[in-house]
């Protein structure tokens, strides 16, 4: 087998660019994205007025004792080097401080990589100035400095996407954020002493609009997207530049960026005027005086006129970033005040336990962390947003738009009788997805839970009518109706779903007092990872049959699916079991009206696989005494366990099946229930009453709808989704095979499941250690967010799940940061 | 008292501009909006390629059988008579089809008002020119028609809302959809036969870019959208121009329009290619070439390279149109065979019923008719959207872009112990508004049916712990927990909620074979207008009293609000009963752990009045008992009643609140539970298992939080809501009182209901005709159906739903429809 360290090396050197990046960004001094609705709108001039203010304040705060330095970066020049923005900023400020005369002034101007001096490529620059100025008479502070920073120049005046494509081939995305990362570190701390006292302020100036392309070809405003740094405008003053901002504007917004200022030239047409009426004078909109065309004087007599709209832009700039800071510092405080969290003891979290997320960005997190004056650090959100989230950051930004689309078209519409574009698509596409073969109608709701009461009513209905407990529209209480689930089965909070669950902690007293259980609960036999093996485990209850099933194992996991167990003993064995479940349960307790279960994995219930064999008997056994079959596939639906449906592991289908969490791709609840026509029928009748009388207000709700629609058709297409093979029909192995192994065989491990975009793992613990309320997986958690891991346990099970189009290299990345602190976790207890 | 028609006239008078439009749009022939990102980039060219490739078609179809018609309209011109693009169109026309000198070409160029000839005013415009050519050598065929309209001309070459500002005044957005709309059906229509088949084709071309703002200062994008014509978007070829195209594309699709081309032209930097990947090949880019700079040969050599161009667009656009009618056609079939709505009888419905929306903008829906090959037309929403929509058109666009914002930003980001800046902010909103004075603790949920199984759940526990039920974590079921609830209550159909209210259509075997109804339901008092005059009636229960309370009645409804009448004998009565009931509540049956009720009005119920006196009566009692108190204000919250709270109305505070559909703005669903620390307190201990373990997987998730932070705050600011009076507190009144007093005396009316954003009635009905059942009011709603007003009863029941933003001046006038149809159907009757 191979060794760790030379499997992550070979993962290494194939997709050093696909790395999980942990960008961090320190939040101590002000830091700003200067956009622009289009080119040649003066950013640049916006930005050495910026760094004019900062650095030559007025009135002078003499002697200057504190250090003021400012940072202007341009990650992406063309042009080069007759364009050089830095250069441009650089020699203007030269030029104002000399002219100031007044205090010290160093001022700095570097290119890092450039095609102008290596026709082949990107080389390290030797372009390099300084300016020094002594400053005038008593000038005795600090001096203020300034930083000017060129990353990657090309030399063709095009965007960069072209410039790159000619002169040095597509520069990655990650390769300009890291850079980007580093030199705002350096920049921002080169040279100052620990205890020192900087009064700093960096600009990062885009190039050409906000959706111009990157080297890579990805939009700017997608690819500065995971810093999500606050931003400036700078708009059009033009005729007909109201309209270019205010698409600027908008672009940035639907990709979650805050903009804080717009700046527009003055062209005598108050541009100003509809532009702060469209922001509602939430966001300020700023007029520079006019540019004159004639630029002989360094413009040194504009910048006086201008100096107080850049003074004020300074101020609203300095002010928002440290209300932002301070909001950030607050927020847990006053969550832990105001907030009631489900599934959460508030006497155990503390402040320090709240988690502040800033945002997020495809897989990542970007969490606030109140050390070294905060900084926002990016954590792989391992929980999947708590089941549901799948895009990556693409699908995301697809997402945003698509939902501004539904809303902007439809607000809200109602369901009953209506039909409109995206409710009509996604049933289309549940029926031809998740329910082709077998189902026939769709019927929406809000979420998971509401999906099973939905469900369990349409079983029911469709049972009572098969066994003529209701041939007539009276509504009397004819008998008690039971349904068949598995134990350790969970469908959800509200009391119906809670009613089809075996009792729990969820279930008792002190949660519900209303809960009965009106279920047969069966124990089923489990399948797991452990050694390099994976093994059935019966329940009690079937041990004692007289074949000795003591050691069923398996090679691989297709085995374990594989339907030629269908012939097996121990398939003949689970059939007996089941029946005669099914006929010792005495009719005086009610009538078994429906079976209801997850197929192959019991989330909430402690990621738990259940032997498929024992599904499909169970479904066939119920099917032969037509008892209607309810898959609840609100966790394992929509690519969870690696294909669409889980139905289609099990090779088998339900009569009724219900969705949510992934169908909208995770981002927005929306929930479905789809039923065969034969269950649809027992709803039809003459009177009103016999419909089925159940829905929210938000049934099949545009955006919902809209999500859904687009994130089941972007999964399962491999043009869209990379991860798809065998047809669109499976996604390929996210978790590394040898990894996963060398985890089942880990002493700290119990057992282990992975399967599609799901990881789990049971620590071994006894007593008080094991279970839901433990709290025994707290250490190893915590290691594993300082690694940028973000996780959450089902008590001392955890686990990882990511998106269906997340990579693998990705998912092998947060795999082993798991592995190396089980070995650590187990060397502690 | 004043007669009908005159207070509509005065209202007419006082309101002309803020009519309610019911805009309709022919689908017989492609309407296009031509959109530019900027201005000067070709809009207008692009308009005379397509109109020149649809009117000169090569190879000429001769004899030209079927007529031809181009239809170009440029609602808004400034910088005219010097500047005049249908001018533009007209000549380029006449020119090309000259030079091709094929077949019969007739053309007309008209400005319809103009500042131009009248320095004081728009004024009707004498421009008109006229062109007629009578084809080549062969050419019998029809002639091919071309109609070049300007609507309103400026003189002055700036953005319209200037040049209308210091020409003729604003001009109202309603005018120039007014005139559009009729320029659109004369355009077409003008001079053609009724049988005859004439194909033509419109094109809507706009000012500037899609942004820019029009004459009233509404930017066009939002100025046009009540029609949401397709558009295609003439984008920018030059250097940073792929910017600014995606960012107009993003504006356009923000505010849903479907944009079905993008159209650039060619200056060498390959624009399409990073176009089409953003676009992902779904819409075609489709690519110009260079336009000369000398235009003396009225581009005929530069049409004659453009024409394969502009064939494949008229081509795309044609089909795109006619995929589009298609769909929309097929959808109540499609939606019939794949959907299953709730609480509808499918048996019932037949495709005729079946409503297709193409979208809403505001309050009204746009809904597609298959007569006259379609129609797009307006139908006020008053179901406002199924008790949930609360936005007017600007409301709309604002949460379309938080949409995408929150989208951008968050994804979706898990709850526990996190928090993130939408859900603190509306937390916080939440408890310093609806929660203001007891509220400490914001639980979120998915919708109304959830947030009521939490209060239930919050609501026992504190029962238990207050009343020594239980005093450890142990979770033995100790004793049965019923609700006192009153009936004609509705809470939802998940079966906690369900089991909090009395038996109902709802609840019955057929319905929920779970149901048992675990409540002490008490019969309310109800208030109703009947001939002018409020009454109170009372329930069978409280009539044998001995005091004869037969005939209480007030002159307003202020007075049944009034808190003084908690001193009256009837106040006394109400306590004593209430009292009563619950002392002779066995024991055995269980004890009452929770009054569970709908402030003022109960809604699904029937839209019932419940005396406020006899509610806050009721508090009292249980407050004095040591019962926790829930108001169920999902339906009643969020100015629906004229009140961000209904409680405010009771002038009482609850220990549990539940608020869902208008709290989002109506977009979205999300829900929240309000509870005091009190309630709180009772889950806090040293064990997870004591925590509240209800959650679902979307709770607090950001893009509803962010719609509901951004309603609750826009529905209470007058300077966003103009309805706000009274400090904040009240919404003016929205229904015209006199003409609700002229209803209430009405002979088919039995009673009526108007408060805040909801007016109701009920149809004087008996037997099969009253009740939830009924189908009574059918043939009334069928009628204001055609008349533009969107409705679904309760039974014999309805009721008219508006936003808490809606203009009363609108509200009048859907009532007036009501009004008059009412007289209609008691004729028929």
């Amino acid at each position: 087998m191979l060794s760790l360290s030379s499997l992550l090396l070979r993962r290494h050197r194939l997709h050093f660019h696909k790395s999980f990046s942990t960008l961090s960004l320190p939040l101590r001094h002000p830091t700003y994205l200067v956009w622009s609705s289009n080119t040649s709108l003066g950013k640049t001039l916006v930005s050495a007025g910026l760094a004019a203010s900062f650095l030559l304040p007025l009135p002078l705060p003499l002697p200057l004792r504190r250090r003021r330095r400012f940072l202007y970066l341009k990650p992406l020049q063309t042009g080069f080097p007759s364009d050089s923005d830095s250069g441009f900023v650089f020699r203007k400020l030269s030029a104002l401080s000399s002219a100031a005369a007044t205090h010290p002034f160093l001022a700095s101007h570097r290119v890092l990589k450039t095609s102008a001096a290596d026709r082949f490529g990107m080389a390290d620059s030797d372009f390099r100035d300084e300016f020094r100025f002594s400053g005038g008479k008593g000038a005795d502070g600090a001096p203020s400095e300034l930083i000017c920073e060129t990353m990657f120049a090309w030399r063709e005046a095009v965007s960069p996407h072209l410039a790159a494509e000619r002169e040095t081939g597509a520069v990655e995305d990650s390769a300009v954020l890291a850079m980007l990362q580093r030199r705002l570190e350096m920049g921002l701390n080169s040279g100052v002493d620990e205890e020192e006292e900087v009064n700093a302020f960096c600009v990062v100036e885009t190039a050409g609009g906000v959706a111009s392309p990157g080297p890579s070809g990805t939009l700017q405003c997608d690819l500065y997207r995971p810093f999500r740094l606050p931003a400036i405008l700078v708009g059009d003053g033009h005729l007909g530049g109201i309209s270019g901002t205010i698409s600027a504007y908008e672009s940035l917004k639907l990709r979650g960026y805050d903009v804080v200022a717009v700046v527009i030239e003055d062209h005598g047409l108050v541009n100003e005027v509809p532009l702060g009426s469209y922001l509602r004078q939430r966001v300020p909109v700023l007029v520079l005086p006019s540019i004159p065309q004639d630029l002989s004087d360094d413009l040194i007599e504009w910048y006086k006129d201008a100096r107080v709209v850049f003074d004020s832009l300074v101020d609203t700039m300095l002010s928002a970033h440290a209300e932002r800071i301070k909001r950030l510092r607050d927020m847990p405080k006053k969550a832990g005040n105001v907030i009631w969290w489900p599934f959460t003891q508030h006497k155990l979290v503390s402040e320090e336990d709240i988690t502040v997320i800033d945002s997020r960005c495809g897989e990542n997190f970007s969490v606030f962390k109140a050390e070294d004056d905060g900084v926002i650090t990016q954590q792989f959100d391992a929980c999947a947003s708590w089941w549901t989230q799948g895009p990556d950051a693409i699908l995301q930004t697809e997402l945003a738009r698509d939902m501004g689309y539904a809303a902007g078209r439809f607000g809200h519409v109602m369901f009953p009788e209506n039909v409109y574009e995206p409710a009509l698509e996604c049933a289309e596409l549940l029926l031809e997805g998740a329910g082709k073969g077998w189902a026939s109608r769709s019927y929406f709701s809000d979420n998971g839970s509401t999906s099973i009461e939905i469900a369990l009513k349409m079983a029911f209905r469709r049972f009572s009518f098969d066994h003529g407990i209701l041939n007539d529209d009276s509504s009397e209480r004819r008998t008690e109706l039971m349904v068949l689930a598995l134990t350790g089965s969970y469908h959800g909070d509200t009391l119906g779903a809670m009613e089809a669950q075996a009792p729990s902690s969820y279930t008792g007293f002190l949660q519900q007092p209303w809960y009965t259980g009106r279920g047969l609960f069966l124990d089923p036999p489990t399948v797991f990872l452990c050694n390099n093996t994976w093994n059935v485990s019966l329940p009690e209850g079937m041990r004692s049959s007289s074949e000795n099933f003591e050691n069923i194992t398996f090679s691989s996991r297709n085995e374990v699916f594989n339907t030629n167990r269908d012939k097996s003993n121990l398939a003949e064995t689970y059939s007996l079991y089941i029946s005669r479940v099914l006929e010792q349960y005495p009719k005086s307790e009610g009538l078994v009206g429906a079976l209801i279960m997850e197929p192959v994995i019991q989330g909430a219930g402690g990621m738990h696989f259940v032997d498929p064999l024992f599904q499909r008997v169970l479904v066939n056994v119920c099917r032969s005494k037509n008892i209607p079959i309810i898959f609840d596939e609100v966790f394992t639906g929509f690519w969870r366990l690696g294909t669409e449906t889980a139905a289609e592991l099990l090779s088998c289908v339900p009569d009724i099946a219900c969705f949510a969490k992934l169908m909208t791709g995770g981002i927005i609840p929306l929930a479905a229930t789809l039923a065969t026509n034969a269950v649809f029928d027992s709803f039809i009748g003459d009177s009103k009453l016999k419909a089925l009388l159940h829905g929210h207000s938000y049934s099949a709700h545009a955006m919902g709808c809209t999500a859904a629609a687009k994130s089941i058709k972007w999964f399962k297409d491999p043009r869209t989704n990379p991860n798809i093979v065998s047809e669109g029909r499976l996604l390929r192995e996210l978790w590394d095979k040898e990894l996963v192994y060398m985890i089942s065989s880990h002493p700290a491990v119990e057992r282990v499941v992975a399967l599609g975009t799901l990881c789990a793992l049971e620590l071994r613990a006894e007593g008080p250690n094991a279970g839901y309320a433990s709290t025994y997986a707290r250490s190893l958690l915590k290691k594993l967010c300082e690694d940028g891991v973000y996780m959450r346990p089902l008590g001392n099970v955890i686990y990882l799940m990511c998106g269906p189009c997340t990579s693998p290299e990705i998912c092998h990345q947060v795999l082993t940061k798991v592995y190396r602190r089980l070995d650590e976790f187990s060397r502690i207890r």
